[in-house]
């Protein structure tokens, strides 16, 4: 059954964005009384009839509500943008199947983009909830840079990791993630970290980790970081 | 230092492709007596010197050869390809970077697609190997069948593992796979496995695993499998 997603869902009605009824009425062709559900990205799935098939603002009515349960750790990911668009685009799409909880786009040293719109990158991650059944949005958050980010209050009780390319460092992030928490990891621009910035961190309590022999672009780092997050916690 | 591929490279002279020439004269404007270093793909890494530097064929004198040694475990998936061409080589510049042997596109029964170019996908494996240092080439091999594949005696001593769609399978792909070993891994199409090429593949030996609680596009699981892989002998 196709899964929809619409923010700020409640019982006993559920009004679709246009594009979502468009998707739903034009695209796959159903009809009243057929059954859809519906995500608010905020763990509530909602199992709906379709009681008015407009295809610009189509109402569904709820049949019942399902709360999903919040996973007991949470992945958070703080990168540097990559030049190319594209290759941030589907890093969010990849990490929102395999599952994350919030994404900070940083300004570093050497940063070789210092900004990057969010809206596309929003539009990959609700298509990528539908697609692999998340009932939980993850966030997105621009503009940060990374000393603020580093100094930042918001992580206090959290595993605080910075990956970069060094090959002599040896812990492993799988290996020193523990199961059940709440992870921050820092991932560097395409030049990597400024030393100062490594050194910064580490006075910010964050613990240098590898993510294996590889040399990783700045993108497959961030994705191979939540897979074995995933891992961690299978 | 930047790192070419030139295949069949041997001592005390490499002559460089005209694509790997131009890149080094043209775009990065080495000179006579600039080092080099140049990987034929098979584990051979040579420290040269530029003898003679043609933007289309570039000379290279050799002034020494490290032997990379190979992993002592080696990962091969086999994958229906997805319809759109574009997943296909994101994911085999994924994985190249993340570090595999050998990839099988294969047709299965609910394929999209029975056949892609491999062109490309080379090209993007050389790409990969030379942004991320591997000096082993991995290879792509097109044109399998599902029901030749299981079969093959090519795949003698090595785990094989089947991934699938199927909320109740408990093996954690990770949690069975042993360090060391080789792997085969069958990653279905969009449309999943069909019931009896699963029930054909258990008949050959292959065991059902879980990639995660997500349900992950075809692409995203080919990457998954191969960096949990990569964690497992890390």
């Amino acid at each position: 059954m196709p899964l929809f997603f619409q923010e700020n869902s409640k019982a006993p009605t559920i009004t679709l964005s246009s594009d979502e009824s468009k998707h739903l009425i034009r695209v796959l062709r159903q009809k009243t009384g057929d059954e859809v559900q519906v995500t608010d990205g905020e763990g509530n799935l909602f199992h709906c009839k379709i009681s008015n098939p407009d295809p610009k603002k189509t109402e569904l009515a709820v049949i019942s509500t399902e709360v999903i349960e919040p996973d007991n750790f949470e992945i958070h990911l703080a990168i540097s943008p990559t030049k190319s668009p594209d290759r941030m685009e589907w890093m969010v799409e990849k990490i929102t199947e395999i599952g994350f909880s919030k994404l900070y786009l940083m300004k570093s040293q050497h940063s070789e983009r210092s900004f990057l719109k969010t809206e596309r990158l929003e539009k990959k991650v609700i298509s990528a909830c539908k697609q692999s059944k998340q009932y939980r949005k993850p966030s997105i958050e621009s503009d940060w840079n990374f000393q603020d980010l580093i100094k930042s209050s918001d992580f206090e009780g959290f595993q605080k990791f910075i990956a970069y390319v060094d090959e002599n460092h040896q812990n492993h992030l799988f290996d020193v993630a523990l199961p059940g928490n709440k992870y921050l990891i820092l991932i560097g621009p395409e030049g990597d970290f400024d030393p100062s910035e490594i050194e910064d961190a580490f006075e910010q309590g964050f613990a240098p980790v590898s993510l294996g022999k590889s040399r990783l672009r700045t993108e497959t780092a961030g994705l191979a970081a939540v897979q074995m997050l995933q891992v961690v916690n299978r």
